[in-house]
């Protein structure tokens, strides 16, 4: 038997991946669809401006969908909810269903708080035990998992086997964003063609503060943040999805650029070895080609949930510097939180 | 009475620029162009693949292509050559016009060696010193001045104004570069629509080594390189026209966002002293707005030939972030050359 | 002593246009900016998403927008006003002013009602007889003079000369329109980032009607529509400026291809005649090489004035087919009122 | 026991498609990959720059391209070939094959020949009659068929069932092509950024041509072409794959749009009935949104074997406007090889 589950802003573009992800899904069954009231009331195909290639699935498309509202939790009694909302109204809703049932979350909102544990399955896994301290401090039946920022995962899963192995100072990164980041309509075509635009708001912050959490110790009183500095600088390019990132990391031992290559490549994690349904079979791929990973290329290995790095290169001692690649609305938001959902269920914290 | 041009690559793109940045100049009068055999003998306006705007000048349409032989320098009395030229076959073509005539060069190929001026007149003109040493030491009775790569002059232009005021450690740089770059038919739209290229070959080697001669000190033996270390990692986007590059500046002494600014601002060199013809009122602009500079929308400032700095922030003791953008054909390429020109002809370092 | 002129729907992006085509107008002077609720109050500059590369002119940035009123009409004097306000509330607000002053408008609403005058003045300067009509009917002290929708106006320019030679006895149109054409946020970059999108709300309806009013005959009861078919197949696709036409043209008398080249190059109207400030030398350029006109190289000829006619082919007998290319923003918006006003002005039809 | 197949031109784009195709072919498996000497000899990983998605399938990957000699064929026993060489080295090639063993071509060179059938299987099945005669003719042990131009195909399904239930008197067609039918570097980006070029080589005559061959009848002596025009304005727009095409038809009979909307639906042909592999369960879907097709969305459809009909309207009598999209390097060309080789197979043409 199936866990119900329910997803919160389902029609927008992270919602319509979580459908993607969940619509044959061997331990979830999507049970509940919900969205701002603009779209309750109708059906999900006429609520949502769908833009994936393949169609609706077809038990969705006449769903109709809900309010953001506990009670259709219980009406549907669902075992748990994911939510791709805006950080804007995620305050009070995400609170309402976590008070009674699980929330895994896209959303900004509660990743920085200091009992919600922020999760990338093969980078942190322990830092779930937050969610007992969690469930203690807020007297809530249910807790928030959330996962981070689309720029931030791409970055930390190959950060993670590179500090394990050699230690990190400092990581400069540069980010080089797809517009499916900023929704459907984020990004006007005027505004993009021939043209790029430096700037995406509040990303920088959270890629700067997320990550150190993420690579952060998990200790009995709660997370103790990584010790390095990260700095970001933010971009919007023409590409439709896939964020690439070149990254500077000043490292602490020295390194051969076999000895990153073979860390990287070796590199895996709980999804692993739980065998998790949305893991990929390896999170990293390495390239070797000059002039790989690009984004329309490459994007969707392993279902979009692989990380690819490519032109590892060093220059003076202990400076690495590579390109990474990730799906920002796959491993960076929709398919994070579903295998965040999966690791917590293998791991029995729930249910 | 002007000073006679030829133009060396007349055909190609930065050769377009050479011609629209000379046809109405006060100083140099075109009257050579060269390019290959394959174009030789042909009127202009058939051998080149004209990609400009505005037309190509009447002047210029109906001129016979030549070989690129000291003999047409000869037969028109030029006064100097503008090249460039591909670098695979500049090693000797360059070599034959400056063992009798001025060469400045767009061209990588003599960039590096000791007694070659690598110069952007606001930030080295006392390099042209070593054109001196140049002249006796090959027995020309021309010489060569190179300008830099198109990356790594939007680069230098505002490190100078940090370096000089608050000391420089490190800097890591990344680019998004323009298509232009590459010439007409250098990036494929199938290789690069929804795509980005992390990859350009020989570019980081450029920037991270010309850099720092060109933030070098002319001592009487030759250049005395600048002793920090530059990082690149330079990728390639879909945009026309226009080099947008991330750094990250980490300078020896601490600083105020408010003093880099002032700094940048109040930046200039002797183009500005000397009101030469290509030179901008002030080779850099500070930009206010969170999302600027942006290519399409700020590469013509100044005729192309200003440098635009955005974005400029700290989070760190001493880490600089900042956006620069130039134009990449202007800028960093046929614009420098012809400013490099000026700056010698006004010093009276040759005629 | 200019003319003072007001602008409604100063902000958006062909207000945007009216203000540079009116800057360092001859006959006319900006004293009115006006806008909706959202922006009256504001700075111009604040109200504003400018878009153009050339900034704002420097008395109108600060120029406060102000409601669209007829009373800010007669605060500032305004001699006329241009329209380029959403079709959904011109009915109101067009007639508020029009009872008082004249109004040049952009805005479908009133191009097809009986009395309206709908003037490309290269072609059916005569339409202008019906402002006695509509003052007389509409007992109004102003009146309405309207333009036609961006992809009409590339048409019909070119099918006078052909229609007055050859006469025409159906058209089958096939645009692929600019993105500009949609507002600056009216087509998101997903939708259109390696696609196209067949379909532009009521634009086909709009060009099979307006086309054969403005080809029309003024008659002393009003106009006589052509009597011919204007069929359209209306395309967006990834271009910023710049509407391009694939048109066949079913003549009635058949014809040379050198003799359609001729009456195009030959065609010209009042404007020119006139040499009103905003009419370009020749309202027609037919270009000879097989690729051409092209949007990015050929849409500012002329200021954006003229049409560009290529690819002049014939198959079968009196089956004419060729290529239209036209600034959507300027001659076929902002430049076309002008235009307008500045015939009605020199044929003193008001002040 | 599968049929050995060859690839001429197996490195290019076509190639590509071809390799896709038959990679998990029931019926044929691929034996030989020849291309020009440059590629010949090489691993095909190393000769082919591949630019499809999914990896270089396993087997192929390490097999050595050879040269496009029939004694390859003979060497691993070929039963046939398939084409896609460029036109101008295709007229001895294809025919030093032909004379041993079939030969599927995608190449314009013979596709126009009295004797070549040019063979759409769900339009003129009946025109591989031709091959008997041009074996004879020929005195060939093989023979050829072609499939038509990219462009062509998606238009000639449509109208067949268009011209069989209510006759065509003429159609006029404007094409928006995509990038990759240029090949991979047919297209500089330089040209098509922020733009279209509306002029596609020789593709209007092909157009105009094929499309009355393969509507046309099979009778004894030969195809008598369809007795109506057809004209084409064919441009280059900036999208990776799938042609889109707008057609105005004149038909012969009046109709009602819904009876348009069903004879398109209902249409299928031999391969349908044969169930041949590579046959989409029906050739046509319509489309019922205003907007679509669209060639990112819908390109992809029936595995690219499906044409989408969108768009269908009707302003005068017997005047039919739609819309058609398909995919220009599957159903367009390598598919429509395949299927045509599928169905001679099946009919026992061969073998």
């Amino acid at each position: 038997m199936k866990l119900k589950v329910g997803i919160l802003g389902a029609t927008g573009m992270v919602g319509q991946r979580f459908i993607q992800y969940l619509k044959n899904h061997p331990w979830f069954e999507i049970e509940g669809l919900m969205a701002s009231s603009a779209s309750a009331g109708k059906k999900y195909r006429d609520a949502a401006k769908w833009y994936l290639k393949e169609e609706i699935p077809e038990g969705i498309s006449d769903m109709i969908v809900e309010e953001m509202d506990i009670k259709v939790a219980k009406e549907h009694d669902l075992d748990i909810v994911f939510s791709a909302i805006p950080a804007e109204i995620a305050k009070e809703i995400e609170e309402n269903f976590a008070k009674e049932i699980p929330v895994f979350s896209n959303t900004s909102t509660y990743r920085m708080e200091d009992d919600i544990p922020l999760v990338v399955p093969e980078v942190n896994p322990e830092h779930l035990n937050l969610i007992e301290i969690q469930k203690k401090k807020r007297n809530w039946n249910g807790f928030i998992v959330t996962n981070p920022n689309c720029s931030t995962i791409g970055l930390v899963i190959p950060l993670k086997p590179v500090m394990d192995n050699f230690g990190i100072e400092s990581v400069n990164v540069t980010t080089m964003q797809a517009l499916s980041g900023a929704g459907y309509e984020g990004v006007p075509s005027m505004a993009i063609l021939d043209n790029m635009v430096p700037f995406i708001k509040n990303e920088e912050e959270k890629m700067e503060s997320e990550s150190l959490k993420i690579l952060g110790k998990f200790e009995s009183a709660g997370i103790k943040f990584a010790d390095f500095d990260v700095f970001a600088s933010c971009n919007r390019i023409m590409v439709l999805d896939g964020h690439t990132e070149a990254a500077f990391v000043k490292t602490e031992k020295d390194f051969e650029i076999d000895e990153i290559k073979k860390v990287l490549r070796k590199f895996h994690g709980e999804p692993q070895k739980l065998k998790l349904p949305t893991a990929p079979e390896n999170p990293i791929v390495v390239m070797e080609k000059d002039d790989r990973p690009q984004p329309r290329l490459d994007r969707d290995l392993g279902n979009g949930m692989i990380v690819s790095v490519g032109r590892i290169r060093k220059k003076n001692e202990k400076l690495l510097k590579f390109i990474c690649l990730s799906h920002n609305t796959i491993r960076g938001a929709a398919g994070a939180s579903v295998l965040n959902a999966e690791l917590a269920y293998k791991k029995r914290l729930f249910v």
